[in-house]
């Protein structure tokens, strides 16, 4: 049985992110979320410069987030990130958000991408190279 | 049969929501959405306020966004909001996001909310009062 | 004696604009700013398309903002946005920003923008006509 | 003669942070001044908490940015923060932003706070003791 590779990001919640509830404001976990998959993607070889190489980009076609207990200025925050299915043209990634201090789940989530050409912006298959690359098991990198 | 009261509201693509894709960067919608719940809330004589004076207010526990065509810079858009359920404790939020110029739908998504003590922060049930304000039909306010 | 153009922008303090303290994260006027801008440069005939038919935008390269009072969730806002200065690769824009009941000043600030090719970002002279729209005195558009 | 405390902080671009010229958005130069800010005072003795417990917060009154060339999607960024005014109730940080790789200079700019009552907002003087921290030179903490 394979376990898959999740990528860990850590961050300080900043003040820009909370809002006058005294929380970080909802919309901002989409952006730590981001912060995990770049994350991810550059720790199995694939970073943003190397989908330009290629000519591919991914275009976000669904966001969703469980808020389960509010994040506070300076919090620190630990970004837990992986590859929660891959079809054809599109692959899902899974997100926990924990408090890194207390280890408490503040929210979990998920982002479907769809693979497209970097200029047409066209779908375009997955190739089997990048496949690999997502689904593989393998160790953190140290 | 009723229809739900729908809340439109407008707005213009800033800047600052674009990214480098040139789009409108994924997490705004749901900065977008706050602008339709907002402009609802006031609309059914329920503004932030008026929560205030109640001594309740929301915690948002789920998010959704599925994205259909993207929105670029000066982009006129305008936000669809209305209440697709109602619960005890509970209720949701269904936004449809359309170029207002094309009326292409752009993205649509839910949020769901806890109604909270303002202070305690600990759920309470949705008063009679504010129920009928979210679940009647309406007309638009001139 | 001639008065500048100057435009104005309504809008209303979104949640995700403000901070735990309660009141609009600094930053966000500078946002406020590309909005009074924006409508100043459609309102004189050169908005984002115009310019990029023109083969050039604009780079900023100095920004300041002095905050007098606060600004809080849902207050109504009035930018108004004149030009301060115009060189020959660049200009000034001025801005005031206002509490629109109160007429209380908020915040009051400048950028800078040097004119560069659309392509090589190399800066541009400010051509006679582009000058022309920047400095006439004009009535506000209805 | 002395040199003032500089606290270094580094962080790398998001793609929130990106707008539609391909370039970091201007307004979140200042965003990274607050990471810069908050690191610095944190090593100095003073975070957040310490001023909750002290009953004094601080507010911006003026805030300014020089941009000298532009950070794209991903680029690693050092942010060096120092205390460059102390006056009786206000004192300013100076901020440069560079790129960590290639050590280009991207901006540089300075905002000035005032001290207030966490409840009242009211300025305060600042205290011999805040003063001495923020003005000693001191070595960088390991």
């Amino acid at each position: 049985m394979t376990t898959p590779y999740v990528s860990e990001s850590t961050l300080r919640v900043r003040y820009a992110e909370t809002d006058a509830q005294g929380i970080v404001y909802y919309a901002n976990y989409f952006v730590w979320f981001e912060v995990g998959r770049v994350n991810y993607l550059r720790e199995v070889g694939f970073d943003d410069r190397q989908r330009e190489r290629e000519g591919i980009t991914f275009v976000i076609v669904e966001a969703t987030c469980k808020y389960h207990a509010p994040a506070r200025f300076d919090d620190p925050i630990r970004v837990r990130t992986w590859v929660s299915e891959v079809k054809t043209r599109s692959f899902r990634f899974a997100y926990e958000v924990h408090n890194q201090d207390t280890g408490v789940l503040l929210a979990e989530g998920e982002t479907a991408q769809v693979v497209v050409d970097g200029i047409t912006f066209k779908p375009k298959a997955i190739t089997a190279e990048f496949r690999q690359r997502l689904v593989s098991q393998r160790d953190r990198p140290a």
